[in-house]
């Protein structure tokens, strides 16, 4: 028996999305991969929430950030980045190798990124190009306030650019609502599809940045090559290369059971396990890291019991109960747990079976740690 | 039923990959994960021929190769490139889009590629920091001469950097003892797996190469990074991305069954279907396209019937004979069609089908041209 993955993704996948793996190769090219093709995209529309532009970068979220920074800023562009966790380090990594200069606005692990601070930021410094941040901080699964962040960076009329990997699906993003520029994700989280596609969603005003961005520094990352074959090569192979058929028509499947069951209702269902599983890890004695309120619905971050260290609980869960959670990041690393409660195939009995076994968990380390007196 | 794939890649695939794909999705992280990774990277080394490093880069060959060039050179960088097809003017979009000048050595579709051109042109211009070249012009079947120009480009002291995306494992290829000091590929051919994955095999210069390149111009295309990760995440997480675990352990799959069949096996297997191929086809009257020496063991392009066109004996053999073969490319796009015969699927039986589909259509074809006569 494969163990229950309660990560932050890659998540389990439904078992339609399984059989369409195991499904005979097609070719990436022809009428009837076009069709599969722009179908995929015209979902992932629907998921993003926007009119845009809508990319499959075979890779991962992390290319995608790396085309959309490499596509829409230039060399030496200042981007103001917030960061509280690894994954707004990561953005800072990526805007430094693209040869542009980040303005960080650090919050604390524990606090969400603040608006005011943007607008403060922006309003001093009108050399800042963009903005960027991360909606669900997968390193903490603190959810970020994008909406508010958007309103700040639109209101100085600067490109807003937002890593959802984590959190598209599975917390509430309305890209055209919202006035965000540009998305990143992957299909292996929320979206319920298997690791192997970075997502790139651009509206017109990011656009426009990609077409005055210069000359390019790379091949693959250049969105306007991706463009130039969407245009040029409509019917026949609208992508650069060779695609991942397999991978795509998982992606499909996933999105469409994402789809059947509603944007609205998936989201609601995840607030509703999380809820369970969060009154559940209290009554443990489990902590959370942050206040519920803070949290995304589809990611928990909790302190280990007292005394306990992440590595042993993660083990135990593991070993006792073939439940996948792992450990925190960065300066909690040992402290905290993280909880993946992402996708399609997270029930309430797998909560319930979660919570049983750090119960046992419990259980033993106190009787563990009573032994010593007993001798 | 899903068509026969006669085309230069996809490939079908064995049984047996399809089945590890519908396996549930694994995390991308910890021992098990490590040891499968490292696994197939050793796999990888095998049939490389090569005791260099092997990065598996989640995109395709073209981010492979673009990660190669961009991390082996230096904007400014001119770099002597073999152009006979397709794939030589893509290595050119990709020297040209890292802000490197390839000095192009072109010959024509159906002439293989002059070392004695890249000795004379290496002699005369010694500010050229490095060769590259197609090993398998997929557009026209042809394989150039990649050992002679290895040798070429050693006695110069340059950088040799090979595409071998459609040629790996259908074409005799030992990089290490040629002296190629950087070979990029995918998953999706020769090796028998699933698109998704770029290969990129560097050895010790091609990496002292990469250590001396200056600074980055890109996050995910930085062979640096891809390499400070297997040295510092060893044991936990040697990539810097999450990896498409399902694609990966179905490319581990495909190569287990090819070095188990053998190498050598596999190429002498693949030159015995090509031969039996090419015979008929020269029965049936259409001619090939190259000569049959210099035509790779895993693809033949041959004329269409006379008079003709491509597109028709693409739709006939498909709609008629459930097998997918495809068009030439270029100047020739109408007058040739390209048929795959690479990776583990390809059986006599396959070959005969084909041409015995390809009988059909010259009948078929004889029958209508005769028509108006009768009316």
């Amino acid at each position: 028996m494969p163990p229950k993955l309660m990560i932050p993704g890659p998540v389990d996948v439904e078992a339609a999305v399984l059989d369409m793996l195991a499904e005979p190769v097609q070719a990436h090219y022809g009428d009837e991969w076009v069709a599969i093709h722009n179908e995929t995209l015209e979902l992932l529309r629907q998921v993003f929430v926007t009119e845009g532009r809508v990319y499959m970068l075979p890779g991962s979220g992390s290319l995608a950030a790396d085309a959309v920074i490499h596509s829409m800023f230039k060399p030496g562009d200042r981007i103001a980045l917030g960061i509280n966790g690894f994954f707004g380090i990561r953005w800072r990594e990526i805007i430094e190798a693209n040869g542009m200069t980040p303005v960080v606005i650090e919050t604390p692990l524990d606090q969400p990124l603040d608006p005011a601070a943007f607008d403060r930021l922006l309003a001093e410094d009108p050399s800042i190009a963009g903005v960027a941040a991360v909606q669900l901080e997968t390193s903490t699964a603190l959810l970020n306030p994008i909406r508010a962040i958007a309103q700040v960076t639109r209101k100085h009329d600067k490109l807003f650019v937002v890593d959802a990997v984590s959190g598209l699906a599975g917390a509430e993003y309305r890209m055209d609502e919202w006035g965000v520029d540009a998305t990143v994700s992957g299909s292996q989280k929320g979206l319920g599809g298997v690791a192997g596609i970075g997502l790139a969603a651009l509206n017109d005003r990011a656009w426009a940045a990609v077409e005055q961005a210069g000359p390019a520094r790379s091949w693959y990352l250049d969105l306007r090559r991706w463009e130039w074959y969407v245009q040029n090569w409509a019917d026949w192979h609208p992508f650069p290369i060779t695609m991942p058929c397999s991978v795509i028509l998982a992606l499909r499947v996933a999105l469409q059971s994402l789809l059947a069951e509603g944007l609205d209702n998936r989201l609601r269902r995840c607030e509703t396990l999380a809820q369970r599983l969060r009154a559940g890890l209290v009554e443990i004695g489990m902590e959370l890291f942050i206040p519920e309120t803070l949290m995304s619905p589809v990611l928990t971050a909790a302190y280990c019991p007292p005394g306990a260290k992440s590595a042993d609980v993660v083990r135990f869960v593991a070993e006792q109960h073939n439940i996948k959670i792992t450990a925190g990041f960065g300066a909690v690393k040992d402290q905290v747990v993280r909880i993946g409660h992402m996708g399609a195939m997270i029930s309430e009995n797998d909560i319930d079976r979660l919570l049983d076994a750090l119960r046992h968990f419990v259980d033993e380390y106190a009787a563990q740690a009573a032994r010593p007196d007993e001798g």
